[in-house]
């Protein structure tokens, strides 16, 4: 009898260094392949090329019911763009394919493919290719994107040091609850579909969850600050899920101070709403799509005075592992509770 | 009442020039986006970049009742890499995502996996990134490929000369052949599950259909022959398809001459059992993923040896159009009944 393991008994990062454990890059202009944000590749030039790629899968990332599609389409470039940003990099081109059932009309599509637009023209990318299928079942959209970088300027995860400050860009914890307020209003809308949603007040974290923006202004700011993170990732997952990658590629620990985690006040109002905890939303939500990055505390003087950025906490020993230190001046042990595409 | 115009009311390459029209590439390192068998980058260094990428979808594309997820992982990436030839450019790296629904085992995506990594080996490129999901219905795989090119030496599908010679390399038809072997097998098997498949004396167009190569050894035979084509294109959508695009791009018409088109053997006995026209399944059966180009006419005397090579034709003035020569001596407007993914 053949064995028969199951995908979601491994976790999605165990999953891909299994599957790519034999693949061994044989170009020496591979500068980081499979691992980080995006892969790295030297081109000649004077700049490296960063190359990501995402998956998106109605029913499983989206739900058409309550997601516009030119929303949809703003985001599927805007989180491609985010992975670019997670390098320092700055994004220059995608590739757009989709597979669609007949369900799906050439309308539908313009208005996914105007999403598109408005980002690409956001971001100063430029649309380079693509492939388009008819499906089955449902939505499929695959991105790729690529940027550029200058080789001493990018940030792998694996470069935080010892004491480096703990930095993210805006706030935490509005994505995850725009969902909740888009899914309770579903819930709604099945039981009685004369009922109009209720959405009013709720602008900031359905913006957040509907139409989040890359923080390719932020990689700016930073260069004009004249600092590179030693490492850095992006938020879609989740703070502490994030952190964990920080902690384990750079082999250190973190001590991450739950009362700097950057909140928002509709965050905290909707939080409470929905009966959570605001810091848990911040730490294990996801889909925000901030920059998590360390640098040097030689650094900090030039960025203490800027509203983009909040230090969390610094870098520990490996030993200590990642922490969570509450309000109560507690030291908990940070986990995991990010989002995983095979435990859905 | 808003308008509903279904998808398969426009062709494939209409559907992307309509979805792609108002995307303006802002980059002048945007050599050529959108329309050819893959975007070219120039990179700052002395060799361009070209990028494409394609969508395969379980029951569109693959049928996993008589494809082994071996031979599928190979396909996924021979086809990507033969788009990079078609550009005269050497592959470097892929990324390889894959959405799949839990009727897929880990066992199942280490076989896809082992045969993607062999074609990896075999044609020489990095595995460099991807994406990995669940997914609600079967198996999903979007490939992207990127190679490199000196810029004097890429060929775009609208490069032919007036009087350019059309040439073609293997030979055409035994992909599609070898589908309606796999084809009435799987039928037979529907009918009466006790009954053996009848596979023996199909190796070759079978192998063509499930284990097809992409044509980097032909991209340098070229470069040792010193031969530039004027025009190049990969045949995965039938040889009248692929030269009505070279056609249209160029701006020119075509004499293809019947006789000529290369066909092996096997291909004339197994399209005879099938009471098929040979001609017939090189010019419309697709898959085949040889390459077609034109050459000057100077460069005749280099290719003529070779065994790789067969001149079908040559660049006519465009008012002719696109005409096949028959055995007959009639000249027949050549018509493209490729595949289309939105028609299949």
């Amino acid at each position: 009898m053949e064995n028969r393991t199951e995908l979601d008994s491994l976790g999605e990062f165990e999953l891909i260094n299994h599957l790519t454990q034999y693949f061994v890059p044989q170009h020496e202009t591979t500068l980081k392949g499979v691992g980080d944000d995006a892969a790295v590749l030297a081109t000649g030039g004077s700049t490296d090329q960063v190359v990501t790629t995402d998956l998106l899968l109605e029913g499983v990332h989206f739900d058409l019911m309550y997601t516009p599609l030119k929303h949809l389409g703003y985001k599927a470039i805007a989180v491609n763009v985010s992975d670019i940003c997670a390098m320092n990099a700055t994004p220059k081109y995608v590739t757009v394919s989709f597979a669609v059932s007949n369900r799906f009309s050439l309308e539908a599509i313009e208005e996914l493919y105007a999403g598109m637009q408005i980002a690409c023209e956001k971001y100063g990318v430029d649309l380079i290719g693509g492939d388009t299928s008819t499906a089955l079942h449902g939505m499929t959209l695959s991105i790729t994107a690529i940027g550029e970088v200058y080789p001493e300027k990018v940030s792998y995860r694996s470069g935080a040091k010892l004491n480096d400050l703990l930095v993210v860009t805006g706030d935490l914890g509005a994505a995850y609850l725009g969902l909740q307020v888009l899914e309770r209003e579903k819930e709604v809308y099945k039981a009685t579909p004369s009922i109009q949603p209720e959405l009013i007040g709720y602008d900031y974290v359905l913006q957040r969850q509907l139409k989040p923006e890359a923080r390719v202004d932020a990689i700016q700011f930073l260069d004009d600050l004249k600092v590179t993170p030693t490492a850095m990732i992006d938020i879609s997952d989740g703070l502490s899920s994030e952190i964990m990658h920080l902690c384990t590629q750079s082999e250190l620990g973190c001590d991450l101070y739950e009362a700097k985690i950057p909140v928002s006040p509709d965050v905290q109002r909707v939080a409470e709403e929905f009966h959570l905890d605001a810091t848990t939303c911040a730490l294990n939500g996801g889909e925000d799509y901030e920059l998590l990055f360390t640098i040097s505390q030689s650094d900090y003087e030039k960025i203490k005075g800027s509203p983009h950025f909040t230090v969390i906490g610094h870098m520990t020993e490996k030993v200590s592992g990642p922490r969570i230190i509450t309000r109560g001046n507690e030291a908990i042990a940070l986990r995991a509770q990010g989002w995983n595409a095979f435990n859905a």
